[in-house]
């Protein structure tokens, strides 16, 4: 399948790697078609991988992994362009941290909104899904690194949508607990999470670290 | 030990009925001295069990539990006295729901604020401990509800009262995983948490669940 990861952070690129281990192609977007990381990337990573801007790299994908920073996210998918996005399946991973007034970070949407809405309201014709925001990259990509069963957490309107999601991150990234919340709104409650994510990673002292939902009999 | 439970509630009786039976003194707390509904509790639940105002389950008690509705903290706590809790661990349970804006609520104090932190400035000589407010009630005092290891989470300044909180837990309610996620500013993320315990309720079709965190090797 040919995929887009937007954003060469860490993330962007930890999903990126995975996805062409797993005989993937994949383009990567970034702000210029000449960013060093991305082309760094692109070469030692070898066949299945490529780079270039947010627009190549969204007209490439059939689905779209956006990983970009929270506060950055509308203005690269406009960037990408919204004929190229539309129709397709977007994996939104973001979070709205909000670094700049100290620590720990706040969010700089919460509470009854999200950047998941925000998104999806801002391209209706694009399939949000939320998906893996609440758990680091290398987790997100190999849930292995925490024992047992342990959760995965899906918003979006598209049950379709949700169910391709789910099928890649059970058979190609290896998740066995995977909660679809509901419509987009519950993007509230995963990218509220972190602010319990980010005090567990303190007093854990590691970030391979998740939850595992537990039921009653 | 003397206890007090400030909340007639679902969760203000159940933590105090399982208080009794545990041997423990409780005085369950209300807004009037003839409440009937503690009336009925204190009666049915016989020796060790008494009722009163919110002034005097806080002069009885030597712990308090904080069970009352989220918008009703503060004015319950005025009710109950300065002088009364003064010096007190208050364990608060609360969590900041507004159920008037429709479905699902939403939280009135989230992101950079929480009830914890409220109160812990209202009352600085209070030994505010935040905890069991990311679970429902009857799990609460019978964590093995849910089978396993799952978590309950404390937050709050005062370390010797947390300590003291995570041996009744422990002890007393039979919790296996209480963890400590720092001062009172953490109640942010564990009331925030609330919007993800909601969804997952409703998912789950059973609010008898919880999360186990599980850390990598």
């Amino acid at each position: 399948m040919r995929i887009a990861v937007l954003g060469t952070g860490t993330v962007g690129e930890t999903i990126a790697s995975k996805l062409v281990t797993l005989g993937q192609e994949v383009r990567l977007g970034s702000r210029s078609p000449n960013n060093e990381k991305a082309a760094a990337w692109a070469k030692r990573l070898g066949q299945g991988a490529s780079q270039g801007t947010f627009a190549d790299a969204a007209g490439f994908g059939e689905i779209i992994f956006n990983c970009t920073l929270g506060t950055a996210v509308l203005e690269v998918l406009n960037a990408a362009g919204r004929d190229r996005l539309s129709g397709k399946i977007l994996i939104d991973v973001t979070n709205p941290l909000e670094f700049r007034k100290g620590q720990p970070p706040t969010l700089f949407v919460s509470n009854d909104d999200s950047l998941g809405e925000r998104i999806q309201r801002a391209f209706p014709d694009v399939r949000v899904v939320k998906a893996l925001n609440t758990i680091n990259c290398e987790v997100m990509v190999d849930p292995a690194r925490v024992p047992g069963e342990h959760a995965v957490f899906l918003a979006g309107n598209d049950p379709a949508a949700k169910e391709e999601v789910s099928t890649i991150l059970r058979s190609w990234f290896g998740w066995n607990q995977v909660i679809d919340l509901g419509d987009i709104s519950a993007a509230r409650a995963t990218e509220g999470y972190l602010l319990l994510w980010l005090r567990m990673m303190q007093v854990l002292g590691t970030s391979d670290f998740n939850v595992r939902v537990v039921k009653g009999n």
